[in-house]
Order: structure tokens, then sequence, then C-alpha cells
């Protein structure tokens, strides 16, 4: 007879520590409620599907197999395709950064590198400084090496740089994670100035900075900046992907980190897969080879401002005085502030009913706080959904403003 | 003035503890420095390219993106493609074991399989009991998590049972990791008898089985025989791969675990990299439609067999009586022992100079033993390469073997 059943209900499986304090993400966990086609969805933050180039991703396979089949589909090196890699690297030279292929390592997407960063770096207690709001994936990430999180502010035209130096003082902080560019989940950018500021006052600091770029090349409006690692210097690591601007489906991202951290990271990375499919490495590559990114790249810059001025347009219209939204410059989100004691899941409670739902903004706060704000996703709607989904956002709203004026009413 | 320059000499980046006692892996350092191509290599664990289905892939790529592009570049869910899992589940019915799709999860290669187990089940100081010799790379990845390895010898038939036992009676051993078929490095299989012991000794404990079986369908002689899973039961964990049978530099593989466990690993691979490349998984699936599968796997049976055969017959020939070798009945490797006191790595330098190498045996032991074995691989070689580089070996040990006796001639 078995002294223990594993699994069975009573003697159950004892799992590490970690995975007793992570959560699944809320958002996939809206994602599957709301398979239904009829319902308009600013939750998710996927790509349009019209912008990936189908027929010339199919070009560079059919080329890649035809003249190189064994070798593509042969094992390869954990740092990457150095054609590959090569390319990332130049392309930064656009921003007077000189990277080398060297500092290049290729990931399964840019979400593999936060799982990297937090395997080299963090041993469990450390501190991980992040934005407040930020982007949930990273918690996720970080928080299976089960760091403490502090949050700094975000204001307008970047973090409270304040905030950060209060919060860097302490010499355990070993990360501080950003995404300065039409962050997730707010669409802010950091301004000039603000850059600049962070840079120096990381400079009197040990924190090492973890700078995610996924939006960057989706710009719109505005001033182009160079990347926080060109304000910084050496010590920054930058996190890119091919998800915005290719395919988010190849899972194709690369870490760009100076020499001794990327020696760590190549050995984290032989350890979680080998390496990342050198089947899309070649299939990528031959794309970027044969055709004008720079153009794919303007087309897709053309279709998400068409797409966010229809949001920002429908917000205007449709939405009263009190509640506040972010103008994104780039990228494919923007963030709604209701007034205050308006709670976004109520909101959300009642938009999934309305046939339209969006990200509850909570859910991207270390602390829990943000119950009046929410996340919403023009990326992957087209002009007429989004003022339709609009519409019923704000039918929603003024259902649940009219619900709680009423209990007070009762209350009172 | 910069309080710290992170990354100067003097002033080292602080990184997590568990990087300072991880080491790169021996083998890519080997096969870093054999690229000559008149070197003939029996290190690395490198499928046939000759087996790889180049043309039957070229028409499935070209084939999804025609038919579902659009959806093959999205991103998709993490537990991976459900016809894919449907059909992994189904296949294992050949072996009388009824598999659930939901008890599959698609990785990105079976090697983040072993990242995931590790990452859910190990807390820092935990015990993991592994094949003496094991699978390099398994030490690596579930090194990551910081647990303390024990070692159970393999015998011609399988573990140690005896040894297992004692070594599984402490409570504290969360994961017992084997490779019962054609194992790396030995090609050791463990039999009928022996799988149904180990099976009943697992039972009296609360260990979770981690059954590696990239090897399985290569079976070239010999009853085959079912995976451990099948005589354990529940419990335990498979991976998969169609690294071995489609191609590695896909990246393609899969973890078969029960509900509970499942749950925790589907939470583990969202932080690791969302999900595994869909393109990836849909033109596999659509090759693994379109083709006969058994088939070509026939056909790379009967290739390693024409291999393996090779390479035993020329260990035959050119090596003397004392040195002892395993005769796999498939898989990918072949063990070598040779006489008490004669070093591999000494041998391995000597190799090198006539052109031919291999894995020293040391490396795949936890206690650092095996001073005297080798690992030879026959997969990625013809036959007249691998009649050739036995030869070649041969001379090696013969001059280390007569060194050895002018030394001890000298010192006598």
């Amino acid at each position: 007879m078995r002294r223990h059943f594993k699994g069975d209900a009573g003697v159950a499986i004892q799992f590490a520590d970690r995975m007793y304090s992570v959560k699944k993400s809320f958002i996939r966990e809206i994602l599957k409620v709301t398979e239904d086609s009829s319902t308009i969805s600013f939750a998710g933050g996927l790509p349009n599907p019209k912008s990936f180039p189908v027929e010339e991703v199919a070009a560079a396979a059919a080329k890649v197999l035809k003249e190189d089949g064994e070798s593509a589909l042969q094992y390869s090196t954990t740092e990457g395709y150095p054609p590959l890699r090569e390319y990332i690297a130049k392309r930064y030279a656009r921003y007077g950064i000189k990277a080398d292929a060297g500092e290049i390592l290729i990931t399964t997407g840019s979400q593999q590198g936060l799982d990297l960063i937090g395997k080299v770096f963090l041993n469990k207690g450390d501190t991980v400084a992040v934005e407040r709001p930020t982007y949930l994936a990273a918690l996720q990430s970080f928080g299976m090496y089960e760091p403490g999180f502090i949050g700094i502010s975000l204001m307008d035209d970047g973090i409270d740089v304040e905030a950060m130096k209060k919060a860097l003082a302490d010499d355990a902080v070993k990360l501080l994670y950003m995404v300065p560019s039409f962050q997730n989940p707010t669409g802010i950018t950091y301004s000039h100035e603000k850059r600049k500021q962070v840079a120096e006052a990381l400079r009197e600091t040990k924190t090492v900075l973890v700078e995610d770029n996924p939006y960057g090349d989706i710009r719109f409006m505005g001033e182009d900046l160079p990347p926080m690692k060109r304000y910084v210097g050496g010590d920054a690591i930058i996190m890119g992907t091919f998800s915005k601007t290719v395919s988010p489906g190849m899972r194709l991202g690369w870490l760009y980190a100076p020499g001794d951290i990327m020696e760590k990271l190549i050995t984290a990375k032989q350890a979680a897969d080998l390496h990342t499919s050198y089947f899309v490495q070649r299939v990528v590559y031959q794309y970027l080879l044969d055709n004008d990114v720079e153009k794919h790249i303007k087309r897709i810059r053309r279709m998400y401002k068409a797409q966010r001025d229809a949001m920002v347009s429908a917000l205007e219209r449709y939405f009263p005085d009190g509640v506040y939204y972010t103008r994104p410059e780039g990228g494919m989100f923007l963030w709604v502030t209701l007034p205050e004691g308006i709670s976004s899941i109520k909101l959300f409670e009642i938009a999934i009913k309305n046939k339209v739902v969006f990200v509850p903004g909570h859910a991207f706060f270390v602390d829990g706080s943000g119950q009046n704000t929410l996340r919403l996703s023009y990326s992957n709607s087209n002009e007429e959904q989004i003022e339709e989904g609009i519409k019923r956002l704000a039918k929603a709203f003024y259902t649940l403003k009219e619900a709680k004026h009423e209990t007070i009413a009762v209350k009172g």
C-alpha cells in the first residue's frame, strides 16, 4: 500500500515556496472569458494582425529552408544567430549607441529576458524597484525569484525622480525596472529632461537599470528620444523584441547587456532552453534582410496613430469632465483615471455585460492601489470598433455612476 | 562623480548566489574548440541533419502561412496549440497510457521542461536524486534552484534499486530524475523488471518521478517498453521532444503531468516566456498532420542503427580487452569505460591532436568521479567517419597507455 498518493486530496505535493505567492495573470484570465466575438476587447495587448508581414515571412521561410534547410533545423548556439545579433546591434546606432553583437543575446520573446535577469540577479528577499503602475508580467517573472518590490510613482513625463532617489538610497535595491517609452500600462513617455535626471540619480547607486523597450519603434507623434541606455551608459540592460514590429507569435526578442552581465545571462539562458528556436531566428533574419523594414514600421505607426486618435476622440466625446486619460505619443496603450471612489472592477462587471472589456488598473500596482484606474489597448481594434467600444464603456460608466448616486441617496 | 561604476574592475556587480555555483556547459565549450572540419566529433549530441524533413517542413510552413497566417503570427495561449497537445496525448495510447490533452504543456524544447520543473518544485537546499552518470544539462537547469544532488549508480539494466531505496528513504528527496530509455550519457535502457521495481520503490516515497524520454522513439533493436509513467501511474512527469524525430532547431518539446502539477507548470511557463513560438507549433503540427511520421521515424531508426553498428564494430576491432562499452538498443550515445587509472581527460588531450573528440565522462557525475569514462555519440557521423574516428581514438588510447607505462617504468 502506498504511504502517500502524491497529488491525492489530503496529501498535497509540496511545491517550491515561490509557487504559493505567484498568481496567474489576471489579464490572461480575462482574455479567457472574453472569447465571445461580439465583445469588443481593449484588454489584451495584442498587435493588430493586419500589421503582420505574412507573405514576406512565407517567402523568407521558403528561402531559408531551400538554401540552408539542414542547418536551419539543427541545434545552434545559446547566444543566437550571429548575423541577427549583428543586425540588432547596428540598429542602435541611430540613437548614437555603439552596441557590439557580442552584447546581444537572442531570447524567446522579451518575456524570457525578464526571467533571465531575475535568475541572474535576484536572491530571495532582494529588492526590485518598479514603476507604479508597472508591467504586470515583470512582476510575475521577477516574482519567481521571491524579491520584494518597491513601486515608484509615475508622473506625466516619467518617473518621480525624488521618490526614485529616496527608494534607491537603500543599497539593497538591485534592479530598477522601467518602460520609458509608451509605457505599459499607461502609455506615458519619459521626457528628455526626465531621462537625464534618472541617469544622473542612478549614477549615485549600485542599482542596475533594466530598460524594457518593446514599443520604442512605434512612435507616431512627438520627438523621438534615445533609450535610457544612451543616458545611463554601460551598466544598463535593454530588453528588445520583434513582437510589435514583425510578429509576436514568433517569440523573438533580445537582451542588450555589457560583457560581464552578458556572460551570466548566457549561462542562465543555456539552462533555460539551450537556445531560442534557430528556425525562427533564421526566418526573421531573412525577412529583415529581404524587406524594407523601416517602411513596414512606418505603416504600423500610421495604423496605430489612427486607432489611438479614434480612441482619444471617442473618449473626449463620450466621457464627462473628471475622467482623465493619457494621450500617448506611441505604443499600444492608454490609461484612464476615473473619479476617486469609482471602482474599475465594478465598471468591468457592467462593461462585460455591455460587451466591452478592458483591464482594471489595480493589477498593475504592487501595492494593490489604483482601484479607480484602467488600461485600454487600441492596437487590436479598428476605428469602428473603437468608436462603438468606447460608447459602450461610457454607458457602463454612467450606469455605475448613477447606481452609486442611488446607493448614496438611499444611504442618506 | 560616481560612487560605484557598476561593472568596473574592483566594484563587481552582485549577482544572485546561484550564478556563482553553476558552470557553463563543458560540452558546449568543447564544441567551440572543435569547429575544425577535419576533426571527427563524437562529442555533441546532435541528430543527423540528413534525418531532417526539410522539404516537408517547407511545405507545412507555406501551408500554415497561406491558410491561417495572421493567426499563426499572433500571440497565443501559454498551454500550447490545442491540436498539437491532442496529437501528443493520443500518441501515448500505443503504450496503454491514457493521456489527456489538458495534461500536455508545450515547451521551448524539453530543456525548458527541466527549468520549469525546477522552478515549480525546488527550494534552495532541497534534494534531487539523479542517475550516476546523468544528463549534464539537467544538473545545470535544476542547479539554478540551488538543490543538493544525490547520484544513484546505474547498472546494465537500469538504476541500482537498492541504492535508490536507500537514497529515497530520506523524505527530503523531492525529485528523482531519470532517462530510462537509451540514457544520455550511457545508452543504457531499463529492463521491464527494473521498471517494475523502480515503480514499486517509488510508491513508498513522497518523491516525484521526472522521466526524460527524448530518445524513446529511436529504438532500433530489442523489445519496445512503455515509459516509466505506465508503471508508476499518476504522479510521474514525462518530458518529451520533437528534437530527435523532427528537428532540434525548432526547440519544441512538452511536459506531460497530472492536473495539480500542470497548473503550477503553466504558471511558471507564463512567467518564463509567455508561450512557445506559436509559428513553430503550427508548422510542426502541420508537418505531423500531412506526413507519415511513423515511416519517417523508422527511417531515422535504420540510420542510427547502421551508425551504432559501425561504432560497436570499430570499437571491437580497434580497442583491446579491458576497455568496456555499452551496446545501446536505441538512442544516440555509447559509453566507454577505460581501464582503471587511465584518464579520459588525458585521452582527450591526445585525441584532439589526432583530430577526434568526445566528452570526458566525469562531467556527467555529480561527485566528480568517472575519470576513466567517456561518452561517444554516433548520431551525427556517417559510417566512414565512425570507422576513421574510432581508429584515431584507439591510436590516442595506445599513445596514452604507452606514455603511462613509460612513466611507471621511469618512476620504477
